[in-house]
């Protein structure tokens, strides 16, 4: 075997990491797998990419392979997560010994680190927990401060490394351990810088083929987009020092040129945290009237901790009789133009205003589903009204996907048009 | 090759499932991948046990290897999900073209679909859309009502189905059109029976506790449990025919018995769809009043289609003046108890009943968080209002977890106070 590359000073083939998940609960779908996501971000981070992350069942043979076929594809890191406890359905340490060809030793030591783990927690070990001071020749322990001590090893040029399945144990091994060790190892790395060009308004493929117009030919930024309810993410990512800060300055600005007032975020700020700082900077307040989305759009302006200080409040005006006699939309028009038309988004808004005494204030009312469409007002059909200052402006929209979708479009639609008419008021973005 | 299981009437080897996700935005750990517990679930249910869940890098070689690999072990079904859009990083048709031998096919009438998704919207397709259009040799499309077509093909023994990654295509993708094609071609599948209990109001570890005390010793039935925000599901599974059915009516009864009136559906009903049947049964109807929720358990009613028959809506009373200005709570008695306080809690449900002409109410004034806690009044404590026909009942909770947590429980929680006095008025569960 070669010397390792910290030791020969050498880089390794590659910067890539393979994460293995034992667990049936993964796999039948009890549990969602949060572990994944962290260490992805964390790797990432740390400049290295995670190529594989699989999930595998509670089977001897099963991890033993998955290890196996992961090593032959020489990443630079390996982690092993869960499979560490002490049952019988607890196979880490057996496959990782059986891949690897190294059997179990025994550590005392580490015997007694469980038992006063126990011991701190009022408890007596149980005999079962013997086997997890097991560990593959040439491992060695973490230090952990659950019940489950974790273990690395070298199998060059890979770094195995085994942690816990508990989400927080896991982290806390590995941001105490494994990174401090990973840093360490591998002066050679260099971590990836990341910009996000928060967006709303425009699809992903429409986004798309705009960056594609961009004809970006500068080395090493890889350009992404990511969709979510609240809008599609532009994510530009560049390796190295002040040369690749530069090329994202660069390409950062021609993006948000690009895509004018549809950005509304440069890096990890929400649209409501948004339009939250927006009312408290111009020092306004806002109401809501809510048909459709039912409370969303209050809930969304109050998912930001001190909202209290622009959001009043508003009225679910979910049945038509609490948009006539609370909001004071008149009777005639609701019969006239229906409870989904631009009338009564306008209406509502501005009912609001008044009755909340309030300078800005956002309606909603549309056809969520899955029943209640026509072909002159199918499902998706919702118009969001705006008051800001007075000057009402209402935006019909057609947004697809089921009822949830359309209802969380829908009360982010409405954030977003706040969001607009209070940037105008406020000047160009800096 | 040998004909399908279907064909044959032989049974398969096994009744194992692979999942592979494509997606570097899954190994970034930009989003957690839902699409995994859901399929994991529903492939249980059907009798398929999955034993390897991958996500694998955007890179053509590693997508073939990983489905090459996926195919070695012979299971029953491959379900690949992501990669079917228009870009670049779209790359599953041409690895499952690849991994399998098969040339990639375009079928016109594919792409007519494509461009009508695109016109129901009112949007113009674009050229990119043209390549998923294209469907490896001998596959078949699946019909689609985003953007994406998905396919599935037979490879001998196992149906190769690819989905799209946007949660809510692959859910209606499998449900509509996956799971009928399983069981057709599967008469031999053991379905494991599974029945769901549900909780709202105690913790996990107390149900495991309680549950212990059952002392099950009968054959064949898993017991589980899985908490969320909205409660604990008692999960009991058993695989077999009319004799599984049985042990799991005696043990679901035993169970139903153990936890009482914290049990509030079996089966897969929500808590505001079950609070929602017991008011249009008892021809009720319900107002909120809303202040640390913010609108939160609006939302959660209008969750459910149809919901306009018994929620009228209600007020958003995030600032004081809303409270007695719109709800009519005595600014005395606020300056005197504190927003936060049981009086208040009371006199915003009453107040939301008076104004909508409501009989029944529900309200919530607490602390989310994370900021606005003190000794007294510390972040979690909240209290819920409930009226049912003028009778006013207060609940006091503390509530853990991060603002989004204390905000989703306290929205349950007054949820399910109303289920529970309107199941007392209904008389008990069959």
């Amino acid at each position: 075997m070669s010397p390792l590359p910290n030791r020969s000073g050498a880089r390794p083939a590659n910067h890539t990491a393979e994460l293995i998940f034992t667990g049936d609960e993964l796999l039948r779908g009890d549990v969602v797998n949060t572990n994944q996501t962290y260490l992805g971000e964390r790797l990432l981070n740390l400049g290295l990419f995670p190529t594989h992350a699989l999930c595998v069942a509670d089977d001897l043979s099963a991890i033993v392979s998955a290890i196996k076929d992961s090593l032959a594809r020489l990443p630079m890191v390996l982690v092993l997560s869960g499979g560490l406890g002490p049952t019988q359905d607890d196979l880490t340490r057996e496959a990782a010994a059986e891949a690897l060809g190294r059997p179990l030793e025994f550590h005392p030591e580490l015997l007694d680190q469980i038992r006063e783990r126990f011991a701190s927690r009022g408890l007596v070990m149980s005999e079962v927990n013997r086997k997890q001071a097991l560990l593959p020749r040439g491992a060695t322990a973490l230090p952990f401060r659950g019940t489950a001590p974790g273990f690395w090893l070298e199998e060059d040029p890979t770094l195995v490394v085994a942690l816990p399945g508990v989400p927080w144990e896991l982290k806390e091994m590995w941001e105490k351990s494994v990174e401090p060790l990973l840093e360490d190892r591998s002066p050679g790395l260099e971590r990836t810088r990341v910009r996000r060009i928060r967006t709303f308004g425009l699809g992903e493929s429409v986004i798309a083929d705009l960056l594609s117009e961009l004809d970006w030919r500068g080395p090493r930024v890889t350009i992404g987009t990511r969709a979510a309810l609240d809008g599609v993410t532009v994510i530009l990512r560049a390796k190295g020092g002040q040369e690749a800060e530069q090329q994202l300055d660069v390409l950062e600005r021609r993006v948000v040129e690009l895509l004018g007032e549809r950005v509304f975020s440069l890096g990890s700020e929400t649209l409501p945290e948004v339009a939250g700082s927006l009312l408290r900077a111009q020092r306004r307040k806002v109401a809501v009237a809510e048909s459709c989305t039912g409370g969303l759009v209050g809930k969304r302006f109050t998912d930001v901790p001190g909202s209290s200080e622009y959001f009043l409040g508003g009225v679910i005006s979910y049945d038509n009789r609490v948009k006539t006699e609370i909001l004071g939309v008149p009777p005639k028009l609701l019969a006239a133009k229906g409870a989904v038309s631009k009338e009564v988004a306008a209406a509502m808004a501005e009912g609001v205003a008044r009755l909340l005494g309030a300078d800005c204030a956002l309606s909603t009312t549309g056809i969520a589903g899955p029943e209640g469409g026509s072909e002159e007002k199918p499902v998706g059909l919702v118009y969001v009204g705006c008051v800001v200052a007075g000057a009402i402006e209402v935006e019909r929209l057609r947004l697809f996907g089921d009822r949830e979708q359309i209802r969380e479009r829908a009360a982010y639609s409405a954030i977003d048009l706040l969001r607009r008419r209070l940037q105008k008021q406020s000047g160009p973005r800096p």
